[in-house]
C-alpha cells in the first residue's frame, strides 16, 4: 500500500538533528526527501562520531530514507537549480540560523513567487522573530535557557541536561506538525505558508504543568528527583541489585502496595490516605518505602508487582531497551544495510499507521548520491553535470567515478 | 484568518496528558475539539493539583479549546449519542488501555463500519500489538523502561527522572503527526485509518545517537552529567553564582574561547586541537575550563562570551523562562481567562504559521459543560436531555442549572 505521505516532494536544507529529525519522519512516511546539502563536506554531522568504515553511524541513523543532493547555494548556477527544485516542491525544509536564506535571495518571500503553494519550515533556536532571534543555539543552550534543566535532577542537586537532545527533537516534531497542518490547509486553499518553530519556544511547550504549579506556587518548580511532583507514589527505589520504579499512581494502587508486601499498616495510615496526603507527607513515606524495596532483587519485585497489578518497570539501559521484547515486537529497533558502514542498528518508526505503513527502505545517501537522477530529472546532460562539477556547484562521487 | 486545521472534527476520549497534549495541539491549530469525559468526575486530572478556586490548573492548561460533553459509554444511549457524533467526525483520539474501546463495542473496526474516512489515534502506553500491549504505563514507567533515565544524571550518578514528562508529551506528538499524516492520505483515498503510538516506543524513537554509540561500541551509554557525549566543549560550568552553558561546538569556537578568556596556550595544545581530541581528552580539559569559568559571575561570562560569539546561557528556573524577552516576544506565555480559577498562565503556541495562525480562544471547559450544545445539534430536547441526566447517560451542570 502506498505511504501516508507518497508524492509530498521535500526540499531538505537541514543539518545536524531538529531539521533532519522532522525531514526523517516525513521520510518514514513517505514523502520525498532530497537533502541538500553544501558542497564542503554536507551536513556537518557527517563528522559526527561514532564512525564506521569511516560513516558516521550520527549521520546515518538520522537520514535514512532520503536522497542527497550537493548544491553550492552561493553559486548563481546552484541558486538557479535549487529554485527549479522548488517549482515542484511541496516543502522547503531549513534550520538555518534566521536570515541565511534571505541572504542568499532564497528566503520564503521569494520562493513563495516561484512557487504559491509551497510550505516553507524553518527551525532555528531562537525563531525568525524577537531580540535572540539571530543568536545561535544548541540543544544544551535551551536546554538551560527554556527550564527543563532547572526542573531534572536530584533535590538540591546542579541542574541536569535530558540525556537525550530534547531541545533538537522536539522542535523537529513540532515543526513536522505545523509542515502537515500547513499541507492540510493547502489542500483547500491552495496556499502555502512559512511554518516557524523555535527550539526554546518547544523547551517552553513542554514544561507544561510546572508553568502551572509556578504560576499558582509563585516558586520556581525544584528538581524533584525520580519524583513525579504532584502523583505519589510515583518513584524510583533501589532495590538489591538495581532500581525499579513504582508507580501506584492512585489510592486504589497505594492500598494494593501496602497489602502486597506486607505492610497493611501503611494502608490505614493517616498520613498516607489520599494522594494528596502521601504527596505532602512524602518525606515521612519514602524511608518507609525505601526500606522495604530495599529488601529483594529487581527481578523479584516486578514479578511481585506485575502479579498485584501494580505498574513497576526496571530503569533499563540501551542494551536492554534494543532488547525487550516490546520495543522488538514492535519494530521499534531496525538493521539497516548501509553500503559502506554495513548494517547499523537504529530506532524504527513509532507511528504505527494501519493502512499506510512508513517503512525504512534506503540508508543514509553519500554525499551528492542523487545528483545525477535528480539534475537528470531537470534536463541537465552528463556533460552539464561535470561543467556543474568543475565549477564547484556539485560535488560528490556520482559523476566523477564514472 | 481561518485557522490550518478549521473543520476538522475531533472526538477526544483521552485524559491526563499524552492524548489531552495531542488534542490541545489540534485544538491551537483550529480543530474542533469535543472533548468526551465519564460521567464519574470526567478526565482523572480534574483531580490533580495545584487548584485555584478549587479548579485543576493541571487540567486547565491542557484542556484549552476544548468543548465537554458528559457522556456514559457504558450506557447503550450513551454508546447511540457517541456513534451518532462518529457518522460526523474525521478523528477518534483515545488513550485507554488498549481493548477498552472493543470491550465497549466501540473498537475502530466497529467505528470504521459508521464512517469508513474515520482516523482512529489511540496512544497507550506500549501500543496496540506486543506481549506488554495490555499492561499499565505512566511516564515515569516508559522513562525508566525506555532507556532515557539511563542517560540522564551525573556520570556514576543513580538514573534520573527527565523533569518533564517526556513519556506522554513525545506520544502525544508523534500521534499528532500520525493523525495529520492520515488525514493527508484520506484527502485521495477517502478512507481513514488507525493510528497506534506506544509511549515507550517514542522513548526509543528519542534515543537517537545513543543506539548508534551502542551498537558500535557495544556498551550500553552512561550518563554523561550536562556534557554531550561527543561534541566538546558543550558542558555547563560554575560561575561564581550560578551556572552558565558553553556550548563551543567546533573548532573555530573553541578557539574563540580560548582567546577570549586569554587562555592562548590551550588553543595551541595537541591535546585539544580537535572536537574528537578534546571529547577524548574531557578528563584533562574539564578541570582546566572549570577554573576559568569558576573566576566570573554569570551575567559577566553571558555578556564576554556574546560578545565573541560563543553560544552560551543560564540555566534558567521557571520564573527566569517566562520572563525571557525572548519566550514573552514570540508569545509563549499565555494568561488565558477562566471563568472560574481567573487568569491562568500557560504555554503558547509554539507552531508559528505565516498565514493561519494558531489561536488561544476558550478555557478549559467545566465538565459537560457542552453536553447542551452538542446535543441539540444532534436534534436532542430540552426535555430528552432532562431524561439522559436523570438516567445518568449525562452529567453536567447545563441542564440542572437552568
Amino acid at each position: 500500500m502506498e505511504k501516508a505521505l507518497a508524492g509530498v516532494r521535500v526540499l531538505d536544507l537541514t543539518r545536524v538533528l531538529a531539521g533532519p529529525y522532522a525531514s526523517m519522519i516525513l521520510g518514514d512516511l513517505g514523502a520525498d526527501i532530497v537533502k541538500i546539502e553544501n558542497t564542503q563536506g554536507g551536513d556537518d554531522s557527517r563528522s559526527f562520531g561514532p564512525f564506521v568504515n569511516g560513516e558516521s553511524v550520527y549521520f546515518i541513523s538520522l537520514n535514512r530514507n532520503k536522497k542527497s543532493l550537493s548544491l553550492n547555494l552561493k553559486s548563481e548556477e546552484g541558486k538557479a537549480i535549487f529554485l527549479q527544485l522548488v517549482k515542484e516542491a511541496d516543502i522547503v525544509l531549513e534550520n538555518f540560523r534566521p536570515g541565511t536564506m534571505e541572504k542568499l535571495g532564497l528566503g520564503y518571500e521569494e520562493l513563495e513567487k516561484v512557487n504559491p503553494g509551497l510550505v516553507y519550515a524553518a527551525t532555528s533556536g531562537f525563531g525568525h522573530t524577537g531580540p535572540y532571534s539571530q543568536k545561535a543555539a544548541y540543544d544544551l543552550i535551551v536546554q538551560g535557557m527554556g527550564g527543563i534543566m532547572s526542573l531534572t535532577g536530584e533535590p538540591e542537586g546542579p541542574p541536569t541536561r535530558v540525556g537525550a537532545s530534547v531541545g533538537d527533537i522536539t522542535s523537529g516534531l513540532f515543526t513536522t506538525i505545523g509542515i502537515l497542518a500547513a499541507l492540510n490547509k493547502r489542500k483547500e486553499t491552495g496556499l502555502g505558508q512559512k511554518v516557524d518553530v523555535s527550539m526554546l519556544d518547544c523547551q517552553v511547550a513542554i514544561l507544561e504543568n510546572a508553568i502551572a504549579r509556578y504560576a499558582v506556587s509563585g516558586s520556581s518548580p525544584k528538581p524533584t528527583g525520580n519524583r513525579h511532583p504532584s502523583i505519589t507514589p510515583f518513584s524510583v527505589f533501589k532495590a538489591t541489585d538495581g532500581y525499579v520504579v513504582v508507580a501506584a499512581g492512585n489510592d486504589t494502587l497505594w492500598q494494593k502496595w501496602c497489602y502486597t508486601v506486607g505492610r497493611e499498616d501503611l494502608a490505614q495510615d493517616p498520613r498516607f490516605k489520599t494522594n494528596g496526603n502521601r504527596t505532602d507527607n512524602w518525606d515521612a513515606l519514602e524511608p518507609l518505602m525505601s526500606e522495604v524495596m530495599s529488601q529483594k532483587g529487581v527481578e523479584d519485585w516486578l514479578t511481585i508487582l506485575e502479579e498485584a497489578g501494580i505498574p513497576a518497570s526496571p530503569i533499563n539501559d540501551v542494551a536492554k531497551v534494543v532488547e525487550h521484547p516490546q520495543v522488538v515486537a514492535r519494530d521499534m529497533i531496525v538493521h539497516q544495510e548501509h553500503p559502506v558502514a554495513g548494517s547499523i542498528m537504529m530506532p524504527g518508526i513509532p507511528i504505527k499507521l494501519s493502512k499506510n505503513p512508513g517503512s525504512i527502505d534506503t540508508p543514509a545517501p553519500t554525499l551528492g548520491e542523487h545528483n545525477e537522477a535528480i539534475l537528470k530529472g531537470l534536463g541537465y546532460t552528463e556533460e552539464d553535470l561535470i561543467r556543474l562539477e568543475e565549477a564547484g556547484v556539485i560535488v560528490g562521487n556520482a559523476v566523477l567515478n564514472k
